[in-house]
């Protein structure tokens, strides 16, 4: 599959969540099986090196992460809201529009020596990616990389990724917001 | 990988989220690469008709989820908690220990003729799994059946899943809560 064809399954929803924003739902190219398929193949052949662990963020991260974390042979760590990790953590807020959240890990999760590829569904603003960046670097480990199926170039992530020495990629870009 | 080998792996927590609750947390099977190779594999190997599509249930249901669609070759339905689709959806209620929560799926996600295995973590009351059920059933498709990591038998779940006509199975079972 083409990468046209995998973007063209991404389906644009107009004016969401508000007037002006083009949403990217990535729902319908998962919903496909050669898409979903060869989205997760394309994307893992962008990781050169085979890291230790893939971390998912919560929640579709953990798409991509699972499927990348299968790919390359990996183990898959769970990225999530604060709150609902049933054991030790550490965790990190990031900015929202209005306001902050918080992003957890389990403490012991990952390990210095460790390195770990940080995956996403879609990669925005970059604040959810730099807190998961921020988490896996307190627990002594590597970040990696980190890996998205969409990017948002225009909304600055990659280019903040990339100015904390995080060498990131997607699958497809779209301008605009 | 043996299965007491992979049910080694699953994490117990005493008293969480309280006393006499043993949580089974499986964060720590997902963070072995050969156990969560082997979880999926061996889960997928109970799958003997290919169905259309995986839905995985937010959020862990998603690793599982998105590892049966891929070994499977099917494309992935995200069942989501309400308010986090995009598109228009349908919703279920599902009963928690104290009141309710709400399941939702996009309403074009799935369509008559089309067999939807179900997948989550682990299944405890059945009554998430039986929510998603019923929003695939409402948009006219069929549950192929239901794949879980962990079964809590104990608690119903799966008897309950089989009272509907649910073909159910799981990688390992814990007795108690």
């Amino acid at each position: 599959m083409s990468p046209d064809q995998i973007r063209a399954l991404v389906r644009t929803i107009p004016d969401h969540p508000r007037p002006g924003i083009m949403f990217r739902d990535v729902t319908t190219l998962l919903l496909d099986p050669a898409g979903l398929a060869a989205a997760i193949d394309q994307l893992a052949e962008t990781v050169t090196h085979k890291p230790d662990l893939v971390a998912g963020i919560d929640a579709r991260g953990f798409v991509v992460g699972t499927g990348l974390a299968l790919r390359l042979g990996c183990g898959l760590l769970l990225v999530r809201k604060d709150g609902k990790l049933p054991g030790e953590t550490i965790a990190e807020d990031y900015a929202l529009e209005y306001g902050t959240d918080r992003l957890a890990m389990h403490v012991d999760a990952c390990a210095p020596g460790q390195k770990v590829l940080i995956a996403d569904d879609l990669l925005a603003t970059g604040g959810t990616a730099l807190a998961a960046a921020r988490l896996v670097r307190r627990a002594g480990a590597e970040v990696a990389g980190a890996r998205f199926l969409v990017d948002l170039p225009d909304l600055g992530g990659s280019a903040a990724l990339r100015a904390e020495g995080i060498d990131t990629a997607s699958l497809m870009e779209f301008a605009g917001h």
